[in-house]
């Protein structure tokens, strides 16, 4: 690495740069949003698997590999036993903070063949944006149970502000996506931040799922980029009933909203927004 | 779907929704940015393999098929004897549109272990940004052969204005990362959109690929939105020395830049840019 690094590193890093405003050079230095991959693994019994290597950014590593395991539905909230970082003495101390594994009760590993279904290989009719409806549909979302929350549109109009006040490292950075629950009445529960949109929201929902609190049906998520399939598969398998985005969502998440049942806002911006799905519960 | 689809999907979707302006509503009609699951097939004589599956917006998609296996080593410029959608009997009308099967040279396909490993396990001393740059100097990405072009500090200012007039759809949903090809004049001369940022530099080094271009030594790349390690593991691939983008660049994308000799600009709005990376080529 071409600028020094901790051993354990932390959600950004400083290095020296070139400023350059109309022609003007000036060196400075700058608060980087921290990106290093981490290597989730699952643990039962003696069984042991790597699931997944995301690109993150570090903290609240815990909570992405519980709300990860969550999304995939391969863990719910009474399957883990424990989380640590790896202990190995065989992995470089540096990589140590990279390595989660969590430990599922039970003596062996669940069924992971959905995992490899949702990642590499298709259906047996080839893919497409319903096939990809009715695989989630397979896993039963537990949105439709619940009426969830109404709330007022000049509430949500307050979300943005509130979701960014609590965005300390992009604050110094600029360069992190943020995830934000609220309550119905627009209070902030929690907001976590990662170089990954679909990280910060598998942070927030780990959260959730280690303190107890899913299904998140009377909760509100607001996103800081756009929602995409990614976005709604994770909030849609919490519960989350009304899903706001600062930005466009895909032809994709509109579809998941309106196929289960989920209130879809986007372009939050100002005094106004969209709605693509689910206004009735917008007040 | 909840929402007319077509057989073969467009770039962009149109959808009732219903804008809410101060608290007054109206429901008008929108266009969408088309997000739709793309299946990224290798074959070669009798062996045919699932690559990946992507979340892509319909368009160039032979162009992100060829991008994506350049950018993973798997094929380069005379491994490719065809690129075709799908034509199996057994996969719906509608899914066919969403596979792409990239033929190459020769009767078996390449190793593929370098993918498994690049995806799904560690290497032997665990994760960190110190392996991840080794393993893609394992590579030997072309760039430090060249010293690639010179640009002004005054013509990097005019690119995104440059690369927004060659959006047409994030014109109507404003809801897609682009990727532009640039020489060193500034003249535009590809520009690729997708929902996800990686797509679209895959597109637009697909496209300079099966055109015949790569490596890129004399061309500088803007990205609309953040760089990170996927964003110049792939233009370092592909020996790109110029890479700018709208806004920040994470940690491990200023380490590759300075790793491999790239010039890496960030925040590149108005008259005002930050250089990472690289700085003798801005003049």
């Amino acid at each position: 690495m071409s600028f020094p690094r901790a051993l354990r590193p932390g959600p950004s890093t400083r290095a020296r740069i070139t400023e350059v405003n109309r022609g003007v050079r000036r060196e400075r230095r700058d608060d980087l949003a921290t990106e290093e991959p981490l290597e989730i693994r699952v643990q039962a019994g003696g069984e042991r698997r790597t699931l997944a290597i995301t690109m993150r950014t570090p903290g609240a590593d815990f909570e992405l590999a519980a709300g990860f395991l969550y999304g995939e539905g391969i863990a719910g909230e009474d399957d883990i036993a424990s989380i640590g970082y790896c202990t190995d003495e065989d992995v470089a101390p540096e990589a140590r903070y990279n390595t989660v594994t969590v430990r599922l009760r039970g003596d062996h590993l669940p069924d992971l063949r959905g995992l490899d279904r949702h990642f590499m290989t298709s259906s047996a009719c080839g893919v497409c944006g319903t096939a990809t409806i009715d695989s989630l549909r397979d896993r039963r979302p537990p949105l439709a149970d619940s009426p969830g929350p109404k709330v007022s549109a000049e509430l949500l109009t307050l979300l943005p502000d509130r979701l960014r006040t609590s965005q300390s490292v992009f604050g110094k950075t600029g360069g992190l996506h943020a995830a934000g629950l609220f309550d119905a009445e627009g209070t902030a529960l929690a907001v976590r931040e990662d170089v990954g949109r679909h990280n910060a929201v598998d942070k927030l929902i780990g959260h959730a799922l280690l303190t107890g609190e899913v299904p998140l049906h009377d909760r509100v998520l607001l996103v800081s980029g756009r929602s995409s399939y990614e976005i709604l598969q994770k909030a849609l398998t919490a519960g989350i009933p009304v899903i706001c985005a600062v930005s466009a969502p895909s032809s994709l998440a509109v579809a998941l909203a309106r196929e289960f049942g989920a209130t879809l806002v986007g372009f939050l911006r100002g005094d106004r927004f969209n709605i693509y799905a689910g206004q009735e519960r917008i007040l």
